[in-house]
Parts: C-alpha cells; sequence; structure tokens
C-alpha cells in the first residue's frame, strides 16, 4: 500500500466517513445518463450594465455546497441519494456576446430535448441569461410561466444599450417567448425602478409584488397566489431568482445592492413552496458577483436555495 | 457631429433615455434661486473622540443618490420633478475646530435667513456637526424640537475634551438652543451609555425610547407619540439621524458599531412617517465612516433616507 | 507635576469622567481574590477541522469590551461595580494538542476547586474547548446539564481526525462527563449536520431544537423549556455558546458561516433568560476567527453576552 | 458675501495658495480650443480575456492627478502654465464591443484631424484598445512606429477569441496600420508568453527586448537604440505603455501581475528620453484595474508618467 | 455535435490555440508512469508557532501555474513538453501532527525508493516539512546537502515547543539526518535570529550569508562557492525556499515578512544557477500563507520558481 | 504550582528559551531610572491636512517590535542588554489641537531637562509633531541640526489651514528654533512640492537632496557630507524620518504615498551611518497610517529603524 496518503490536488483535506457534503451529489456529466436535477453554468457577465464579475459565480457556488451536508434535518431528508448532473459551464465567446448568448439557449435547448425529464438548474452570470435560458427553456416545454425575484423590473428597452442584464423580461415578452401576464415579480423595491418600466409591466400584465406587498401580505400567501394563478394558464413554471431581491445586509455580494430587501430565511421559505410545485421545473440564480462579496456569503445563499429546492422536490416525491 | 462620442469624465457610463437617476434631482446651486430642499454638506469629523473618516461622507452620499432612481413604486411616486438645490460642503478649517464649527452655524443661519422655506438636509461629518447645524436652524425657525435617532444620548459634558462628536445635544441644552423637553431620543442601547448621563436627559426632561422600547411599542407608535408630542410645544421639528441607531449587521459604516440596533426598515419606516409632518423642516444624517464601510451600504441607506424623506414630504404636498 | 500629560502604552486615548467602559471591571488576577466572574482565554483553534484563528478571539473580545459601557439602560442596572476577574489565557503548546487541552480541562478544574463560586465565563478557541472546559467544570459542580447554541451538533465520531471542533459534545457524552438527555442543542440549521450524528443525538436523549423550532416557537418558550427540564435533573448549567448558531449576516466571523440562523437580539434574549437561572454556572464563547471577520462584529456580540449574562445575573441578585 | 465657506461638491477639502495641483492644468474641453495636449479615456475593458475592471481606470488616473503638484524640483520645471485639454471619456456601448472600438478610432481620428498638434494621452481601459487608438492616431499622422512597454507580445490570432486585449499589435500588423519591423516590444517577460506568438514577432521584424536584455544593457541604451531606429524610418512615434511590464511589486493593480518586471523609476526613465523626442506624439497607458489595485499605486504611476512626459517635453521646447 | 460548447467546470474559461499554459504540463499520476519531476504538496502549517494559512499553499501555486506559459522568451526554451507528475497533496492528520509529519516522510521516502529519477518538487506547508522532506529524500538519495533560502536559521530548540516551523534543520542536524557543515544557509537577516541559534549554527559547521553578504558578493558568486563546497561533499542537493527571504515588498504573503530582504529576481536568478548543477535533485517551497498574500503574489513567485527550475534543468540537459 | 499554564491577557503565545525579542528591552518608565533610549509616543493626526490614523502608529510600531529580535547578526550585536525607557504615549486632546502640540513640546522639554543623556525616540503621529518635539528637543540641546528623511519640503506657509503636517520646519525656521542652513532635507521628489516652497527652502539656506541626488551620488556620500557639514555648526542633530521619503512599494502604508522614493535598504543603511555619528541625539519617526498599511509593512520598517539605531549606537559604544 505504497503511497498511501496522497489524495488529488482540490479533494477535501478531510472527511468525515459519517457526512455526505453536498458537492458529492452533483456529478459531472459522462455523455450518457442525465439525472432528475441538472446543474449549468452560464458564466455571462459581460452583459452587465456595470461593472460585474456574476461569471465567477458558477465555480464559486459549486464549492460552497462543498461546505454544506445533504441533510435537511428540519424535513429530516437526506439527499444523498438524490443525484445531479453537473454539465459543467457553457463556453462564452470573449469578445461577441450575442454568440455567447446563442450558445446559453442553445445549450438549454439541446439538452431539454434530449433529456426532457430533467430539472435544469442555471448558474449565472448576469440577469441577462434568463433571455436565452427561458428561450431554450421553452421550446421544450410549452407555455411557460415565470416567477422572477428580483428588486427590478429589468424591463429595460434594448435600443439604448442591446440587450443587457436590464432587459431579459423585455425580450422574452417582445419576442413572444412568455406573455406579460405570465410573468410575476416579487420583491420589486422603491428607488430601484423608474415609472416608465413599471407602466410598461402593467401594461403587458405583468404581476408586480414590492417589498411592502412582501411585508404586508407574508410571502407564503404571496407565492400561493403566484402558483396559483400561474398553475391554470402555463404547462411550466421557471424560477428567476435574482439575488439582489435581497437586503444588502444578507446579500453583500450582488453589483446592484440596496436597502429594504427581503431576508434570506424569506427567500428559503418561497423556493420550499415552490418547489413543491409539479410544474416548478427550471430555475436560475443570478447576479451574484464574487470579487465583491464577503466571504462568499450570497453564494451561500445559493446554495441552500440549490439544496432547498431539491429537498423539497424530493418531499413532494416521498 | 465630430467627436461625437465623447462625455465628460465622471458622467454616467450609461444613460438609459427612460430612468431618472436620484443625484439628477440634486442640482448645484447657481447662486440664486433655491428649491424646496437644500443639501449641504458639514464634513467635519476631527471632532470625533475616535478616530473617523466621516468627513468623507457627503461626497460618498452624493455619489449613491446616482445608484438609485427617482421613483417610488411602493406609493407611485416619482420625484423627478422635485428639485434639491445642492449647496455643496462647507470648508473645513485644516486645525481650527471652532471656526469649522462656527462655519456650519453661519452657513445653516445665512442660508435659512435668505431661502426660509427651503428645507436643509444637512449631511455630516460627526455627530458634533448637529450643535452648529441646529443652532443656525433655530435662529430662522422659533422654538424647536429635536428627534433624535441614536444608540446613544450624545449628552456628554464639555469638559474633558471639549466640543466633540459625544456633546453635541449638550451643547445644545445648556447654551438654551433647545429645551430638554423638546428632545426625543429613539434607539438607545445597552452598554452603549453611562448612567450619570442618562440621568442627565431625565433631569432636564429628554424623552428616551430604548431599542426595547422599539421593539415592544413599535415604531409607528412611537412615531406617533412624537410628533404629537412636539408639535404642541414647538415651532419646527429637526431629525438628526445617527446611522448607528442601526445594528451592525445593517449599517457597518459607523464608527461606533454594535448588536441588538435597528434594522434599516425601521428607520426608513419612521422617515416616513416624520417626513408627512409639516413641522418637520430640517435634518441631518451623521456617523458614516466610508473609509470602514463595506460597499458603501450605509451611504446608501442615507440616500434611501434622503428619498423616503423627499418621497412623504411630495406625498404630503399631493 | 512634570511629564504630568503621559499615559501608558495601550490605555485608552480619551477618559471620560462620568463613563465606566466595561473593560474596567474586568481586573487581572492578582493570585488571591477572585471575583464572582472570571474571565479565562482559551486560545485552541489548532484542533479545528477547517482553517481558524479563534485563538486570536480572547484578545479580541476583550478589547471590544473597551468598546462599550457597563450601564444596561434598558434595565438600569450598572455593573460598575460587578468585578469580573482575568486569569488571562491558557498557554497553549505549539505542536501537542492532547497537552493543549489537557491544560484547559485542568487549569478550569483547579480554578474551581479553589475558587468554587466563581462562574468562569471561557473564552475559545474552537468548540474543541468546551470537552476540556465541562470536563474541568463537571469536576466540581455534581451534575452538570449543557445548553448549546449551535448551528452544528458537533457530535462527530473522533476516529476520523482525533478529537477536534467537531466532537466535543460527543467527547463528553462517551467520557460520562454528561449525559446525552442533559444536552440540549438549539439553533440546528438544515444543511449542516449529516443525518448520522442527529441520530447518534436523538439515541442519546439529546434534545435538538432546530432553527424552524425557534421561528416557531419563539426562543423564550424554548429556553423557559430548556430551563425547567434541566433543572430537575442537574446540580448545573453551563452555557456553550458556538457564535455560529448566528446567520452569516449577524456574525460574519465564524469559520462555519451560513444563512437561515438566529439574529444576534434573539441570542442576546436567550442569554438574559438564562443567566436569571440560578443553577446556571458556566459559560464559553466559541468559534469566531477575528481573521476573517468584518470591524470585530462577531466579537462584539461576544462582549455583549457577556455583559447581558453579568445583567442579569446582577438583576437575579437585586 | 453670504454662505462664504462654501466649496462646490467634489472640490478639493484643503487649498494652499502657493501649490498647483496637477490636475488644475488638465481643463474639461470647451468645445473650442485644444491644447498642445490632449487627455482622452477610452474606457473599454470587457475586450479583456480575463475579467477587467481596467474601464475605471481613467477616472482614477485623473484622480490621482490632484494627488500631486506641478513641480518638477529635479529639472526645476514646473508645468503650471503647460495646459492639456481634457476631451472626457469616449462612450463605450454596453453591448457591442465592435461599436466601442469603432468610436475609440473615430475620436482619435477626429480628433487629430481637426487639431493636428495636439498631443493624445490615450487613458485605458485593456490593451485592446491600442489598436483603435493607433488606427486613428495613423490616420493623421502618416508612418507610425511603436515603442511598446509591456510584459506580454499581444500578438495572439484573432481567431479563438476575436479582438481581445491580446490581439492589438497583430491586428495593426495585419491590417497594415504599422509594420512588424516599426514595432518595438520591451520588457518582455519569462512564462509570460508562447512560442508561437514570439516567432510570429520575429517573422515580421518586431525588435524584442526582454527583460534580462533590459537589466543587462540598462534601460537607457535601449532607449536610444529604439529611438535611433524609428527615427529613421517613421513619421511619427506612438508610445504604449502596458502598466504590467512592471513587476507585481511596483504595479499591483494590473490583471496580469508576476514578479521579474520592471521597476517604476526605471520605466519613468524610458518616458523621460521618449518625450524628449519630436517624433514621439501619442501615448497610451493601459491595463490598470483599479478594482484589484492596492491604495491606487498602479494609477500613481500612471500619474507620475503623465507629468513625466510633459515635463520632458517641456524640457525639449524651452 | 449536440452540447457543443460546454467545458467542464474547473476548466480555463479561454483557450489560446497557439499557448501552452504551465498548468498543462503538470499532470496527475495515473498510478504507473512519473516523469522526470514531481509535485507533491505537504499543506502542514498546524506547526507553525504563529497562525499560518500555508496549508493553502500547494493549492494555490497549482492555480498560479495556470497564469504563466511554458516558453522561457530569454532562454528560447519552451517546456511544453517537460512532463511534471502531480501527486496530488498528502492527506494531513487533523490533530496528530507527528502522524502528519510522518507521513510526509514515508511518502517522499516511498516515492523515490520506487522511482529514484524523479526530482520532487515539494510545496508546503510551513517549513516544518523541511524536516520530514529531507529525512524521506536522504534515504534514498545517500549523502545529502542543503542549500536553504531564508530571512531565518529555523535551528530552535525542540523542547519549548515540539518539532515546530522553527526547528527542521536543528532536527535534521541531531538526527544525523544531515552533516551541519552540509547545510549553507543564504538570506539571514538581521533582528529575525537569536544569537544562541547563529551560535549553535556556527557551532555545527553550518555556512551562513547575510543579506549583507548577498548585497556585497552576489549572488552568482555566492551560488557559485556553494555549489562547489557541497559538490565535493555529498551525493545529492536539496533546495528549501523559505519565501521569507524575499524583502516583504516582493513576497509580502509569508508570516514572517520584513524589510532588508531579497528581491525575486535575485532569487530567481539563484534558483536558476543551483538547476544547473546535476546534484541538484530536490526541492521545496514554503512559508507562503495565501490567506494574508495580496493577490497571490507570494505563490505567483513559486510559480516562477518552479518553471525557471524546470527550465534551467532542460537547458542543462539540451 | 496550581493554575501553571496561565498568561497574562496579551502576553507571547509563545516563549522560546533562547531568544530575546526586542520589545522585551523596552521597558515602560517606572517613574525613576531612564535608560540611555527612550521612547515616546506623539499620536497627533488630527492635523494632517489629509485624512490620517497616523496617531495609531506608537502603538502599531511596538507592537511590531515583538516580532523581531534584538540580534543584529551582521553585525554580530545583541541588543538584549541594551534598554530603552518606554513614556508610553503625549496624551491628546480630543479637539484642541494647539493644547495637543503644546504638550508634545512640554514633555520632550521636560524629560530632557530632567534626564539630558537620554536619547529621545518620537513616534508620532503626523510630521506636525516635529515642531514642537524638535523645540522641546532644542530647549536642552543648544543649537540644533535636522536632517529630515521626506519626500516633501514640508515647508508650507501657516495662513492657509495653520499649523499642519505640512508646516512644521517652516515653523522651526520662523520661530526660530532652528536655522535654515542647519536643516537637510534628503529624498525630495518631483511632483510632490511646489516651486514657491522649494524657493523658500533655497532662500532660507536648507540644503536639499532629491531623489534624483540619492540615486546618482549615493546615500553614503549624502550622509558623510551633511554629517560633516553639520557637525562643524551644531550642537545637536535630530533625525525626522517622514516614512513616505520611502517609495509606495516599500512603505504602502504612508498617507501620501507615489513612486520613485527610496527603497528600505537605503534608508536603513542611513540610518546606521547617522547613529554612528555622537551628536545624533534624538529622532522622530512620522506618517505611518496603520488604518491604510498593509500587514504593518511600514510600522516594521519602523520597527528596524529603530533597531539600526540602537545597533550603530551600540556599535559606536562598543
Amino acid at each position: 500500500m505504497p503511497l498511501s496518503h496522497l489524495k488529488k490536488a482540490g479533494d477535501a483535506v478531510f472527511v468525515d466517513s459519517y457526512v455526505t457534503k453536498a458537492h458529492e451529489i452533483v456529478v459531472p456529466w459522462d455523455g450518457k445518463e442525465v439525472a432528475p436535477f441538472s446543474l449549468i453554468g452560464a458564466p455571462l457577465s459581460k452583459t452587465s450594465i456595470s461593472h460585474s464579475g456574476a461569471s465567477f459565480s458558477p465555480t464559486v457556488i459549486r464549492k460552497m455546497l462543498s461546505s454544506y451536508s445533504t441533510y435537511a434535518i428540519e424535513d429530516d431528508i437526506d439527499l444523498k441519494d438524490v443525484m445531479v448532473t453537473d454539465f459543467g459551464d457553457i463556453l462564452m465567446h470573449v469578445t461577441d456576446l450575442d454568440e455567447s448568448r446563442n450558445r446559453i439557449r442553445n445549450t438549454i435547448e439541446e439538452l431539454l430535448s434530449q433529456h426532457s425529464n430533467t430539472i435544469p438548474i442555471v448558474l449565472g452570470g448576469d440577469h441577462g441569461i434568463s433571455f436565452p435560458s427561458i428561450s431554450g427553456f421553452k421550446k421544450n416545454k410549452g407555455k411557460v410561466g415565470v416567477i422572477q425575484f428580483d428588486a427590478h423590473h429589468d424591463l429595460r428597452n434594448t435600443v439604448d444599450g442591446g440587450r443587457s442584464n436590464g432587459t431579459p423580461f423585455r425580450s422574452l415578452i417582445e419576442q413572444g417567448i412568455i406573455d406579460g401576464e405570465n410573468l410575476i415579480q416579487i420583491g420589486i423595491r422603491n428607488f430601484s425602478n423608474s415609472k416608465p418600466y413599471s407602466e410598461y409591466g402593467h401594461d403587458h400584465g405583468v404581476t408586480i409584488y414590492t417589498m411592502r406587498d412582501v411585508r404586508q401580505q407574508g410571502i407564503e400567501k404571496i407565492i400561493e397566489k403566484s402558483v396559483n394563478s400561474l398553475c391554470e394558464k402555463v404547462d411550466a413554471i421557471y424560477i428567476s431568482v435574482d439575488m439582489d431581491v435581497l437586503d444588502q445586509a444578507f446579500a453583500p455580494g450582488c453589483p446592484a445592492i440596496g436597502p429594504g430587501g427581503m431576508d434570506s430565511m424569506t427567500l428559503l421559505d418561497a423556493i420550499s413552496l415552490l418547489a413543491n410545485e409539479d410544474k416548478v421545473q427550471g430555475m436560475d440564480i443570478v447576479e451574484i458577483d464574487p470579487t465583491i462579496d464577503f466571504r462568499d456569503m450570497t453564494s451561500r445563499i445559493a446554495a441552500h436555495i440549490i439544496l432547498t429546492f431539491l429537498t423539497n422536490k424530493q418531499k413532494a416525491i416521498v
């Protein structure tokens, strides 16, 4: 048994034989089998209006998974046998941003056309990736509804700066990928949007819950109403989580931070409730810039979102 | 149209034609017209007991305004036509701190004597600036009441270290600028004050609400009682916001941070309620040290305080 | 009176004659008298599974005490006459971790055998110090119950990596220092533990309150139940505060941070309630790594825990 | 003279009446007169292969100028009457990188066609800006030679990632803007380039001085040879300063840092010597990312490069 | 060709088809073939006298290799066909430091007994790893000489704190692994050592070159003398590079930094000269703590040391 | 031997019985005996033109002494029996800066009038402290010459901002404390001074060596000339070390950093040479702001300056 104490570079420095770490259930794709859940990185953030290192976030979120275990003690559910296929990251073009966006759409579309039952969890990147990601998702899923957690509408015009991280839902509506009535925005905040874009949303039938709504009605009720409303109208629901829906005290690593946002437990509760719903079949997590975060706090919440989502999907099955 | 893509150094790198950014309504004084609201920096922090870079905060708060828009979606009020005159900063003397304080008092006094209807929003600096600021305010406003958000009494004696950021309200009372009964302190915290100064407050009729009071009674009730009580007795109310009233998790950039404080939404709610009251005619925001903050979080809250104040003043008019 | 303005290196740069700072009541041991409360540092963190600078935390917590005063305005209790004996830090061996642990146990044991009435407040160090600290405590106190605030069980096996910061309560149970039924864990979190260790806890009678329990039942009720339950069975209660029971937004300086934890006020409330109980006769505060904290926020909470504990012990006497 | 102590927001907090600060000679363009020197920002860094915030550097370099004075004591030259026209920054498109590059080329071309005698000092951005900048420069200046300070060749192929910050000199050669023989690279480093690109340089007649050459021959001799060689062949010389030519200890804020580079005094000496040469009529300074720098050290060197250049141009005139 | 733009998580975000990055020649061991050079991590830093995260450095140094290419332009040597076998890291015990040290010795010993011609490059960890590493090396190499670059003697007694990072060469001498006369220390600094340990070195025949010697004699001459002296007496030479031999301005990431040290180019020159010597058959690089470094500067120098070593070994062969 | 492993809070975590740490020879004053060397902190930095935390530097420099030993191996001198009396810090007034300056002057004057043979080493604070420090020194020492290491003249007028850190040598000359001809400035830099102040220096006979002089003539020759020149004219020489004489790469913690400065070894060489001269009887070290430094590098150099000074004073005696 020579050289018996070597471990591969990058492997954990300590293994407890009674602990399953969350990253252990995320297995690189072998080109064949695909698990019920898929992880795909879409590391595009050159489309951001402001400077953004959100392209680093798939790597950091994966790393954060290794800080947590598979066991949800509050639900007594252990995810250790739940498998997630890791498709790695979509390679972005260095200078051609349209091409990068196309690669995202095509990859999601191809993935779901070949493996229609897997639930993709797409890690941005900035919010611009939701346009191609949902476009690819839609090709395989019929009528799509979107529940967007966000401080901002992201309904900007595409003339001033092209398709950026401020425009994804405008693009989706204008290109007919989704109907405005099937878009629900939760967590919209004061002084973070302009009146013309709020009006655009209202004019196109978008449902808008502000943070005051969240505080006054409670997240449970809002999620219940949202799910009920969408389930009648769409075939599949896609959750788009812009982490800046959270207050800056909880998610310090988003490019566009501010006060008055959601706390992380409320967001995790929302994810739990949504995951219980069968029609929820895709999710992205965007706008985490690890280069400006503190101790990867925001990516840690992203890891908990993924695990909470898996736990409740699992609970729904069990 | 040669050289058509140049922008002035310092101007925004991207302009969305449908968005009004908050800094756009803050217009440098042209020496003539003065808007209903005035912004004035009082960058004095050499008077601080501990090392403080609060003198940088007027610059940073102004910059943070450019991160937010003018639209309060929750109230459907757009501030884009509300004008704020920016008087710039009061020039501080490098080594003569008394002279610096005099300049603050004289500037506020002169400003209000010439433009009696404008509401001054004074950006500290440390809390020491409230003494000259309120002194100047008082000269034009008759009997003045003060609502102070703070973890600390700031009622220290002026013998041990002169007039510092620990003494403003002691100075105001002792010089007869305000009566103790017209001073209301909200958010006072355990282990952040000494018993002799609490007693001084009680002996002089100061109303003191601790954080336990805030948690038990709720901020709405406390503000309502405070406003009712003062309105009977004074001609004008001045709000003094020491940002360390907030918990360190929400306002990491104050010199004297600690646990057990207010969250930022509660403070914004208080500002909303106060702005609705006509007699509230002045405000300062102090004790933000941008050199030790994280991602200007504390200055971002200050920007929201200003915008929330304007929104509710506007709402009161409309 | 020559050289009249000199102060000793390290002394405060400003003294207000009406303020007592908290560190003034913490007096280095003179080898004789011991006050009702004792402070002892146990700066061991080489036993941590992950890299940890928790050994720096006794020094930083002491320093943070000098940022706060002795006056609890909410209870109108001034601690200025409460004395705490500072025994300094237990000297750790550079490379022999067993020896370091032995020194901790022996020191606590000797201290209490010689001064049986003093209440030790032990500053870690990582959570590994609770095993020797409680072992030494137990030698003098009869049957001991433990109330552990923690996101994690810390019930790992000792085979995989020896006695680490993941194993203290396993060691205590297996060596018969405490009974599993006399261990109460509060604040246990999802994805922060493994199922086999939760089962180990249940199998040994450990009472486990998760964060969901804390949110649903309220901390007051949980503390009340815990105290009532233990008081019937044990002679003395020891509180073990792993600061990672707090949410990462509140305690950014713990090695194992994450979302979904307790806020700092809830923890302080729990400490208040526990301090009122006579049988609570020891406490440790562990898992603060000042080298990764932000502005010593986590050590500041530790200082408030100590002062809150003293205040309520004092209140119980008065 | 009321309100006599106000200063405009952003103005200096202290003015010494006997000191001229360097930023005072940099005057925003009034649309008419243009000084002998022009400052233009080209804040493009989305073309970088790796994540880069070099787009922030024009703003920071300008700010650093305000930290220094106009007086070169070693040459007894005071620049206070030397004027520099500040054209501000070229507005970059949010998502269309070709358009951004075109704007740079057009702006430089238009500027020089209208004001042929001004010497442009272009502040990047990443090194990708040198392609359009030199292209625009060339349109007005006849045959152009380039002296490039750089650890890297920047002669990458444009197929793999389009025109990035690794390709500017390849693009210039391939598009016939400059001849390879008129390109001189100084400071090229081990392990920072690939053999095929060194060969490409050699095949196209590029003169390459490695850091070993700089250490062995001395910078004076290399500059002398370079100037002599180019002056025979070209009408105008353009200096392109990639700050990563400096050792990481001196320029910690470049994206691609490493050991074994130049010290800052050697680079400043090179700039002095070059500025003395009449044919040197343009310069860019690139690859400073202020978001990762330490105390803006790298931008401070850039400010000294500009001032050293002006001083020696002035000395040449006098 | 579906899903054609996916890349494995962790793979490079951009590949230039004409560039070989240095990490590409470092290939994980397949259990069979071993290349002429071997990389092995020895991530032990719990043996450090002061707090140290040097255990993270093998991971970071490997990552830094991916920032550099294989081409040494100054020598026109491309390392792209030089292979290095990466044995990964030796697994350290969480709490048993003797066991960890044994694993290091055994691994090096086994590796060289099975693959006697490979040259091990061992990445610490703190300097404590040199004791087991050289012990294992010695078992296979006959009489061993050591050239140590260091600000410190590392000849401390082992009684006060056990075998720490201050004792490796004392242990080697006292256990007879090497003779004092075959130990050469280069770069020893003022105020970084104690007289008794300097005397111990002199008494045991250790050759000591201080930084003043390096400045006065030049590194070339010192290396020449050192190599000549050792080659007569030993069978194999092992280089031990404590990065704190460098001045703090160049290597900011060592635990024990200070002024007056070597610059990085001098150290790289020394490595070049040593690599040319056939008897140099092993090397370690220690005392880099990435958690306190600035932009991994110190690990970047380590990467250059490895590449410089390989280049000159290659040059010697060619 | 109970409680045998306790150490006082703040004491070293490891003691090697064969090592004397530098802080061990710095002994707090007992009110009686005074050693040949005295350490006094003058923590005044509110007089700085720009924001400065230089008041923290006496504490940090003292702490850095504990990182180094007493042994100068290059000179084989062990300082372990050299005693330094630590007078602690002069207490600064919170708001009265004139009073603070008076306390500095009076303390130095009183100290030297009572203990005329001790050599004071004064730790600033900003450079403003040199005015009162040299004033107090002068009262006891007859005619005083000053050798100032500095990038700046510090000869500003006192009208614009009072007596600040830009005016000390102007004040000394104008108040007749020193003659301009007895002031020697070494290390003056381009773009760091204004022509009027250089002229003021020349007009008053100040000797000015720029950095170019230092590079061209060498520090040894400049020091020799300076010492020779002063020794003929004055009774005592005082060294004033403004750390910003160093290049920003070596002293990153000075408020006014820039490129083109001295390296730390050159400064240490200068200190060595000066200490050998009997008439050198006082020194201050100023302008280190630990709050913006990197790993206390600049304070580490200060510690080496003190130790180098002591070593060479000792060597002169021996």
